[in-house]
C-alpha cells in the first residue's frame, strides 16, 4: 500500500448541472486528474495518458466504483486523497476520498487499473519498475 | 424486475479524449441520459432532473459501479439497455449494458438511486405510484 | 456557396448548467458535430478529426463568432443548419443557424477554417478536390 | 476601461480531444471561469451564475468571438487576462487574452454581456453600482 497522494482542484461552473451541484460524471474526471498528477509527481511516464506509446505498456481503467456522500458546488476547493491499495499480477487498485474545504466527505471511490500492451491488445504483468514507483 | 428499456445515442467527438476513444467519465452521462429517457417514456415526472421540485420527492444517485469492456469511438451508435433490478425501502437499483452498432459489449454498470426529500434532506420510502411506474 | 446542410441532435442533461439551460460553451460542440456530420455526408475524409493524418492536410478551426438568441433546454431537439459561405486561398467560412423543435432561433454563428499542413505547421492552399466537395 | 484581471487555471486531461490539445469549446469555459473569478474578486454578487435570482437583474452572455492562435495541452498552466473594454446602456464588453506558462498567446476573445431582468425577460440599464464595480 502506498502513501496517500493529495490533489487539489477547484470546482468549475461547467462541472455543475441544473441541480446546482457537481454532476455525477464529473467526479470521474476528478479521479482521472488525480491519477495524472500522481504520475507526474512520481516522475513517471504518463502511461495512461500516452496510451502506451513509445513501446511501453499503457495503463487502462477497467472498473470504477463511486459512492456519492454529499454535494459539491461551484467554486469549492476539493481535495482528492488517493492511495494504491492492492496489486494483482497485471492490475492494481486505487482508493480515493474526496473532501471539500470544510473537511466534509463528498465521495469515496475505487478504481481498478490494468497494465496493457496496445500492440497485442492484452494485459501484461506489471513491470518491476512500475510496481516500485507505485509503492514508493 | 422491470422490462429492459433501450436508449440509443451517438458518440460525439467531444465525448472522446486524447486516446481517441470515449472518455471513462462520459459513460456516466450516457447512463444519466438513459434514466431521463426512461422517465419520459413512463410519462413520469423527471424527478431526478427537477431535484424534487413541486413538492414531490426527488431521486438521487448514491452509487455507480461500471466495468469498461471495450472502447467506443466518435460516431458510434450506442445502445444502452437498462433495467430496474431491485428495490429497497427507499432505494432501487438499475443495471445497464452498453453495446455498439456491431453488438459488441462496451460496458456494464449498476447504479443505486434513493428517494429523497430535499426539504428535510432525508431518504423517504418509495411512493407506491413510483414503485408501480418502475415495475410496469 | 454550398447548399444548406442540416444536422439534428438532442440536448443532453449534461449540456445544461446551473441556470437550467444549455451552457454557452456547448453550442461550439454542436457546431463541431455538424461539421463532422457534413464531412461524413460528403464521403470525404474526416480531415479535422484526423488532424491531417495519412499525409493529407488537415482542417483547423481558427475563429468562431456566436450570437446567443434564446435558451435551449434538456431534451430539446435542435437542428443546426450549416452552409459554406466563403472561400479564401487557404481558408473557408461556415455559417450556422441553430433552431429548436418549435422553429425558434437559438443561436447563429460563423466559423473560419484553415487548411493546414501539420508537418510544416503552415497553412496551405485548399486542394481542388476539397473545394469541389465543399461547394457540391 | 477596467484594470486587467488575471485568472489562472490548469488544463485538465478531459479538456483535450482526440487531436491531443484543448478542444475549441473548452476555451469558452475558461472565459466563463474568469468572469466568475472576477465577480468574486469584486465582492459582487455572482449575477451571471445566479440567473438574477433574489430580485436583482442578471447578466447574460449574448455574443462571443474567439480567435485560436496556438494549441494548449494537458497540464498547461494558463493565464486568462480579462478587461472590461466598453459599455452600452444595457451591455458591456469583456476582452480576453489567454497565454500559457511560456507566455505564448493561445487565444484572444471578446464577449458581450447584457443586464437582463428575468421576470420581464428584457434588457435593463446597467445599475450605477454595477457600473462602478466593473470600472473600479
Amino acid at each position: 500500500m502506498s502513501n496517500v497522494f493529495n490533489h487539489r482542484l477547484t470546482v468549475r461552473f461547467r462541472d455543475c448541472d441544473s441541480l446546482g451541484h457537481v454532476n455525477n460524471a464529473v467526479y470521474l474526471t476528478y479521479l482521472e486528474e488525480t491519477r495524472f498528477a500522481h504520475w507526474r509527481s512520481l516522475g513517471g511516464e504518463l502511461l495512461e495518458e500516452s496510451g502506451g506509446a513509445r513501446g511501453i505498456p499503457g495503463v487502462i481503467l477497467v472498473r470504477v466504483e463511486i459512492d456519492y456522500r454529499a454535494q459539491a458546488h461551484n467554486g469549492d476547493a476539493l481535495e482528492i486523497r488517493m492511495q494504491v491499495t492492492g496489486f494483482g499480477r497485471s492490475s492494481f487498485t486505487y482508493e480515493y476520498e474526496i473532501v471539500d474545504q470544510s473537511g466534509r466527505q463528498i465521495a469515496t471511490a475505487k478504481s481498478v487499473m490494468v497494465m496493457f500492451d496496445y500492440e497485442t491488445q492484452k494485459a501484461v504483468p506489471i513491470p518491476e519498475a512500475i510496481h516500485a514507483l507505485l509503492t514508493r
